[in-house]
């Protein structure tokens, strides 16, 4: 039941450049501390010099510039880790799930549900939703009425998607995730909240990866969109009418209030928090546990962290920062009487 | 099936003046920028006056102070905003759920569930739970034993509530919402924690709403409580005992840390934290992602936010909160140098 | 079916001393406040001095120190506290699950379910998947292909844990929780993310208690460790390759980043942020809200927290954080204008 390739077909399929012995059998990836000979490792980091030279592995995936800095039969790539990545995918492949519905599901009237599709039992699929070609529906999903998915699809048990959505092909969705819940719309009258309907739909392009337990709200009037190749970690919360440009990733725990949108390419670390109607350009990062409280017009890189101290250090710093404004003009006022001194004695 | 009125049968039935044609007929609300003659819109912000001028809507709901803002047909009120959510109800009621126990779904001995509520396919109802008139127990939803909802809820699928919780009437619960597991309740004991039983309830009020994935932990002896008209958005954590106070909204990722007391009409921002067996006082907002380390007495508006800046800015200053006890002290030097300089001279 | 000891069959049981009528007779535990005379109570804290003196508790568990604090029937421990969850576990066992197959769940093909287990409707078990002794399946919950659950696990409704997991005895995992969904493991080639497969495991200890949605990533390469005794609150995420070691305690919404490890015994507070790739060593305790942005080498506790303030205030301050470096430049040069002033005036 294993797969293994000589190294010299590993090239033939992924490219890249074989030095040394293009003969090795390989059967299985892993890290160079771990490997084993019918294993293939890599190295992008010189920080793992010593691991390099200690590894049993097979073979090795590097890049030009390291190209000698092993002896072992290895594969010499423009990108040893996207390299690796497809290497990966190579020997692992998605386990195959068996077409056709499982006879403990439930299917709504008017739902199509390609042939080649998979229904798990206990999945549940509203009426007149749409499941494509290869998409697999794990067990205990809900698809909502009127939801279209496109193929290839991978719902990990679980998952959630109210009515009404649209969703393009190779989503990857993992246990969990809720998409197209109602945005948290609420209007204030007369002492009490009034709902506010929410009838955007949320919207989906080809190639998306969504984590476990992360929730993506319907719009409120307007939908949600996340464009085609957005990367979404676990647990993250996307706020009706949010925006996400192309291509971009979100590690987990961040939180984009309603309406924000996010440019293409961004990367947006973990547990970072975007308010609400914002705009960020194309290839912004921003670093973890940080609150975007303005729009971001310029690519780069943006950070709002407050760093790190033992807590009896931090108590005692932490506490000028109620009197900061207090402090400046305090060396104002000693700017200006230095200046005086200073007049004073000319 | 699309519901259609004139202009005036909105009014007359929620109140609000007509001005200019009251019989242009509405068939749904938009966004200014997308609606089309059919479609009422609304208008609450002078920053959206351009959108106003090009907007295709049939008509528009704005206050007395914007009455003259259009010529257009429009409803005048008081309180637009509210208005538009009024009007967004009338035209889209939620869909009705069939009455009735899906053959799919399991009903524990003794469960009483009401003739006109509605339990989807797949969902568990636990031992002698009651569920109310109205209420939809959507797909894969776990009710436990005993536990008692009221009338008119609407569970989404997959939302999990633990025994011996009582919900009152109205309810929202998102997907993934989870009430009433167990606190985090443990008790170090020679090296190991031991666990503490979680024997009180979770109690919610009327009119509650309840965010995807958010998670309200039953009380550890005595009960968490939800008063009423409370609105909790996604990805929200409510720990053990914790008491939210009517009319209360949080927004989404926010946590509340065992029996932390929230006020009435409290707003809390996304990503907010309060701390354990703090005290909130009504009408009390909190900004978004900051914590609350210390009781807050009175109303008002309340912060902790590092600012943003670029990451090279950001590294540079952030380096001297390390010391900022060491440069109040160093200016405090200055004060006394110079005062010291000044009685030289006089 | 209410349970109930006399004073001295519970020291019996569980140790300490009984000071005061041993005979009295107990049937639950409440708080100082709540209790009734057939009701026991604790007292660990001089802050509950009054609730003490007005309760009507049939007995108290105190230390040695408050012995005397009060003249009902009491209980002295060396650990009030710990003695309490012992009580509480004695006076509220978890109900038992009946052992066996629900008929509506459903069992992959070769699963081994040790016949004193319990399967609840609507659970999906995947082939060769094996469920220890007594352990009970919630409703709804999946398990994957060839994971191995160990004894006396207990799942709550709607738990999701991935192929290929290992998990030893004791479990409580609540509802929503996600185990074994893939790390988020991307690389960027030619403006598109390519996918690494996630082919290492999740790895869990004995008498780990894992909360609602929190979710606990599989490993890159090799496997994600959760040691012996660790306790994890409600929606904490736990990424690929994170090592958290035995008996460390972690409160709601923390996040763990890739291939952090975490030392034993540490206490991690709400909503902190350990970022990638770090290390903590034992005994660490780490602020709620705090992000931990290196490794920390030494047992010991560790804050960063921007300190709370009414929102015209934060603002006025904290508009200098921006210029903080400026501020310490400014500060310099008045010193070195003092000493040169100084000077002069020798």
């Amino acid at each position: 039941m294993t797969i293994s390739y000589r190294l010299a077909d590993i090239a033939v399929q992924l490219g890249g450049r074989v030095l040394g012995d293009a003969e090795v059998r390989i059967a299985q990836i892993a890290t160079l501390e771990k490997a084993q000979p019918d294993q293939i490792s890599f190295y992008t980091n010189s920080k793992y010099r010593a691991q390099l030279a200690g590894t049993r592995a097979g073979a090795v995936i590097l890049s030009e510039a390291d190209a000698q800095a092993t002896a072992l039969p290895r594969i010499v790539s423009d990108n040893p880790y996207a390299y690796f990545a497809k290497v990966s995918s190579l020997f692992n492949p998605l386990p195959e799930a068996k077409p056709g519905v499982h006879p403990g599901a439930v299917i709504g009237a008017g739902a199509q549900i390609d042939p080649t599709a998979s229904i798990a039992a206990m999945a549940v699929i509203g009426e007149c939703a749409v499941i494509g070609a290869h998409s697999v529906i794990g067990a205990c999903c809900f698809i909502g009425a009127n939801t279209v998915i496109g193929s290839h699809a991978r719902l990990y048990p679980g998952v959630v998607i109210y009515h009404g959505c649209v969703i393009g092909d190779n989503l990857i969705a993992h246990s969990g995730a809720v998409i197209g819940s109602d945005g948290f719309g609420i209007a204030m009258d007369e002492g009490r909240w009034i709902k506010i309907p929410q009838i955007g739909r949320v919207v989906i392009g080809d190639d998306v990866e969504i984590g476990a337990n992360t929730t993506i709200d319907r719009g409120a009037l307007d939908d949600t969109v996340i464009e085609e190749g957005v990367k979404l970690d676990n647990q993250i919360q996307v706020a009706h009418n949010v925006r996400i440009g192309a291509h971009t990733a979100i590690a987990g725990c961040a939180a984009i209030a309603g309406s924000a949108v996010i440019g293409r390419y961004c990367l947006i670390g973990g547990a970072a928090r975007i308010l609400g109607h914002l705009q960020l350009a194309d290839y912004v990062e921003i670093a973890a546990h940080t609150l975007v409280g303005k729009s971001i017009r310029e690519a780069g890189s943006y950070a709002a962290i407050y760093p790190l101290g033992r807590t009896e250090d931090w108590r005692r710093n932490a506490v000028h920062l109620r009197h900061l404004d207090d402090l400046v003009k305090r060396v104002k006022a000693l700017e200006q009487e230095i200046e005086s001194l200073k007049g004073k004695e000319r």
